[in-house]
């Protein structure tokens, strides 16, 4: 049995979306028909206000619908934290304790598949170190967030500018019996007094 | 942090689809934020597209572009399968050895939620029973799957129509060891000579 057009159609879009497979696209279209069009449209218009009112923030690049974004307005300009991506700004500022300002690389250093640091959101950074005093990495402990942070820390120590890195440990409310050994190695690397 | 409005409104509308949390909706939200103007007015396009040409079977109530559907058009009119929702039509297709066809009810009896028989589609149940061999009911194995099964079975067999049910017992690939004493009790019952 073939399904309508329209809704071949529509499953192929939702499944672009992602970690959406078939099953879930198809419950999402099935999902749509049962909508009033009304709903449809207004489905829409976000999806359409969010590309038009939505760009970078001049500063950090994170998302924003203005030049510059809240954060950058408000806080303080003297600890810079960098990540990757616009949700990582989202986890990490979740907590509410940190009260300096993000810059978004958009991407990590990965020479396989072709991204060098002119594709990423560096020349901006470098830009705004003036009167920074400390420049935290917090790409993820994977082999390009390393590298990516290794590589920013070469750049940016010459301007007499602290760099930090997140600490690597166990997480909390997990199980060291589970914990893999480079974890547990950084751990103990990392440990504090108490 | 605040996010943009814009985005916020649009994770709301993610939120809206089934089984969709507020995390899942907030990467769907991004990722339409990556995509080109192109892609978001092309994934609008598609889902108002269904609203527009998908409607109901005028004979079977299933999802349609045209008056009848396909199934309706080109398949055994002697039999017809009875299923709650359209999405179960799928299910049951996907097989491939069926070759009679389906009656959508859109929904079961329940009266706790106030959805009675006049609710859904089962007056055209009715008008399309001439000249049938046998009625399938394909609901649900659950209170209101079977009660709504019981009540077309009622309502049928007096036109002289075979009225079954799907068989219940234990599924494939499952383990005896773990299934539940009803499903294990309804497939001693319903136990066949080998």
């Amino acid at each position: 049995m073939k399904q309508p057009d329209s809704i071949i159609k529509l499953i192929n879009k939702f499944s672009s979306l992602p970690g959406v497979g078939l099953k879930t696209a198809q419950r999402f279209a099935y999902s749509v028909i049962d909508m009033t069009e009304a709903e449809v449209n207004d489905f829409c218009e976000a999806m359409q206000a969010v590309k038009t009112n939505v760009h970078l923030c001049t500063e950090c690049g994170n998302f924003t619908e203005r030049d510059v974004c809240d954060i950058c307005l408000k806080r303080d300009k003297s600890v810079i934290c960098v990540v990757a991506y616009p949700k990582d700004v989202l986890a990490l500022d979740k907590g509410g304790s940190y009260k300096g300002v993000y810059h978004v690389l958009h991407g990590t250093l990965s020479p396989l598949d072709g991204r060098g640091a002119d594709d990423l959101n560096i020349k901006s950074l470098i830009k705004r170190l003036e009167g920074v005093k400390e420049v935290i990495m917090a790409t993820n402990p994977d082999v390009e967030g390393e590298a990516t942070a290794a590589y920013l820390a070469r750049l940016i120590k010459p301007f007499g500018i602290k760099v930090t890195r997140l600490a690597q440990g166990i997480s909390i409310g997990s199980d060291i019996e589970y914990a893999d050994e480079i974890t547990l190695e950084r751990a103990l690397d990392g440990r504090t007094e108490i």
